[in-house]
């Protein structure tokens, strides 16, 4: 083992960013991230967005495990749930190196991990969800673990509940679950991005500042204190995860765009429903919403539909070929106001210059408050899970890579 | 009867405004006006709010009814509720007059109604409630039927469900009722104003726009549509009328004040619950509700609540004595701002020269949206019932009185 002393292990890996259109919020167990509720969400394509983890191991290291974060180190002694999902890891290669003693104890050495996600933290862009799935699929592939997604999303549950579905592609269910340990409640693929890859989405960033009541903090509070909350994860969305499973398999779209919206209301309603009531949407957000409403009743036919996080960006599901009807549509209201509309799926509306629904039969006050308060549109669709690549953030002599430009 | 023929009969009223504490939304029965849940008010003084009506009758009127309404005729025989208000009142004027064949005969005679309210209409400022118990309340006057408030409010239901709560003073209870006829479903005196008379209320007007989505349409829209509304109204609401109830027996504001805006949260909740969603609140709204918070935060105890009917303005309860710490405090932030300080509701505030807490315990941004959001504010408080004047608004001759000033 002499040589393998100085060894530095690594792998790295991308993970998408999910944005649900059936919403988890509610915690039944706060500890291991249970959910009172299923959620469903698609995976969204990490040519636009995605975090990059490299894992690596070395006894050259110091000996506490190391978590850096777009260039600033992270106190994982005091993240339980960072905590946890290494702990799992190292108990599972563990496994491995106790059934086969040829292997490296990669289990005993020290951790670093070096993590950048290429969009704005804690902006409600699901940057915990994106980034809990890479530092566990980062670990698992370093540790060589042969756990199916399925497994590997159970780990990454107890990051961040959201980040279970970023471990897999296309369109994927967080099965509640109902056992006390935790071990039902995961990741399961409804349909992979290839059964309906025409899915797009148009995020509208309305505000990157920190959001006012954290997630965690949220959900927890309309968990014990709203008078609807019962209702909505009893039997609201039990009926919603069915009928939006068929509308995926079936690619019916206006069934998957009206239980989309319908969720994301309900799931606002309940947070102005907690005591204190929380807001997550502003006037910016209802714009948005009045505006997609109005493009739908214009055309004739559902063609978009908008889902919020928490937090006032929009999110807006559409088909590829309804680009022209709905991206062109904001594009023209929002061309001179909001970056964002090169890059990958930005080439459809390239050569659009007038909008797709003609801006009078759009509600004037609602495209005047979006114009201002949008800044930044970021387009992109459904896409793959996690990709192990080649691209480092630890060099091969263990040290942290900080300029890549 | 030759004298009587030309004889003008007159009799006038004000009636008052009342501000729901438990929301009314939602019809069991749309023509009848009955409601799917119980519901609350406080009615506010007079002296601030206060619709006139004059109600005459006389053989020298054109055969049709006439309804003017702050100088402009409406067409009563489009208005079914109208028809229906003044239909009730007649036949019970006929009864009287079949028992006793001395009256003149008044139901056989047309009518020519004039009402004024002092504030604008369809501002979300409850002006329907306060026509309707006017009109109903002059013309029981005209015809000197002898029936109770009680009786009064179930023929001011069928005008306007709210109206019914504005024939009487003081803490109000619409009473759902079970029957299909809608003879249960009626106001009732939970406490007269001068149990508990230090109960102030401030009006932050922050449009008078006319509102996106009335709220006939819109109760209706939330029947049907939203999946939270009927654990509102089967659960939620009849818990709340109990323990609002007790709090006005027991005078305890903290419990008043709790109650209170947790049932505005919750009825504007099952308003984004619906489909398509309704919003009545909007920015400006947030940020009262987030000074109430703070102010009560920063006091150490609950001295005001918020509510909101279904327009963005904010109603905000508070006690006499807790003056200065409330008012007070949006005096500071609005006097530049906004108008309305003066009247009888104003002179506890007239010697306030500094914030009754201190601004940099407020949110400052939501100080400076509602510095910039509210125009007028009105101060007022609990007050009494439809009072019978003698200020009419039909002359001794039977003109409709237009220039009082």
């Amino acid at each position: 083992m002499a040589d393998s002393d100085c060894t530095i292990y690594r792998a790295s890996t991308t993970a998408p960013v999910n944005i649900a259109v059936i919403k988890y919020w509610g915690k039944r167990n706060a500890t291991l991230n249970l959910p009172t509720n299923s959620s469903l969400s698609v995976t969204l394509s990490q040519r636009s967005l995605r975090t990059l983890t490299t894992a690596s191991c070395s006894a050259t290291y110091p000996a506490a495990d190391s978590l850096t974060l777009n260039g600033k180190p992270q106190d994982i002694q005091s993240s339980k749930r960072t905590i946890a999902c290494l702990s799992n890891l190292r108990s599972l290669r563990r496994a491995l190196e106790e059934a086969d003693p040829s292997l490296p104890k990669l289990s005993t050495l020290p951790l670093r991990i070096v993590s950048e996600n290429n969009f704005p933290t804690a902006a409600g862009l699901a940057s915990s969800a994106a980034g809990f799935a890479a530092l566990v699929r980062a670990v698992a592939d370093l540790y060589r673990l042969p756990q199916s997604p399925r497994d590997i999303s159970r780990i990454a549950r107890q990051g961040s509940g959201s980040a279970c579905r970023s471990v897999m592609g296309g369109y994927v269910a967080w099965r509640a679950g109902t056992l006390a340990d935790g071990s039902d409640s995961l990741a399961e693929e409804v349909a992979p991005a290839s059964h309906w890859p025409e899915m797009r989405a148009m995020i509208l960033v309305v505000s990157a500042e920190k959001k006012d009541v954290p997630s965690t903090d949220g959900m927890q509070t309309t968990v014990a204190t709203s008078s609807l909350f019962a209702t909505r994860a009893a039997s609201v969305v039990p009926e919603r995860m069915a009928a939006m499973e068929a509308a995926i398999r079936n690619k019916d779209f206006p069934a998957f765009a009206e239980i989309t919206m319908r969720d994301s209301n309900s799931f606002h309603a309940t947070c102005l429903d907690s005591w204190p009531p929380i807001f997550y949407m502003n006037d910016i957000s209802r714009a948005a919403i009045r505006l997609v409403h109005d493009i739908n009743c214009a055309v004739g036919r559902t063609v978009c539909a908008y889902t919020f996080d928490a937090g006032p960006n929009a999110v807006i599901y559409y088909l590829e070929k309804d680009s022209e009807l709905v991206a062109g549509t904001f594009k023209a209201i929002l061309s001179s106001s909001a970056d964002g509309w090169d890059g990958p799926f930005g080439e459809p509306l390239k050569n659009i210059t007038s909008p797709g629904v003609s801006l009078d039969k759009l509600d004037s006050r609602a495209v005047d408050i979006l114009k201002e308060g949008v800044s930044r549109v970021i387009l992109t669709g459904v896409g793959e899970g996690p990709v192990s690549v080649d691209e480092h953030l630890v060099s091969e002599t263990g040290e942290i890579v900080t300029d890549r430009s």
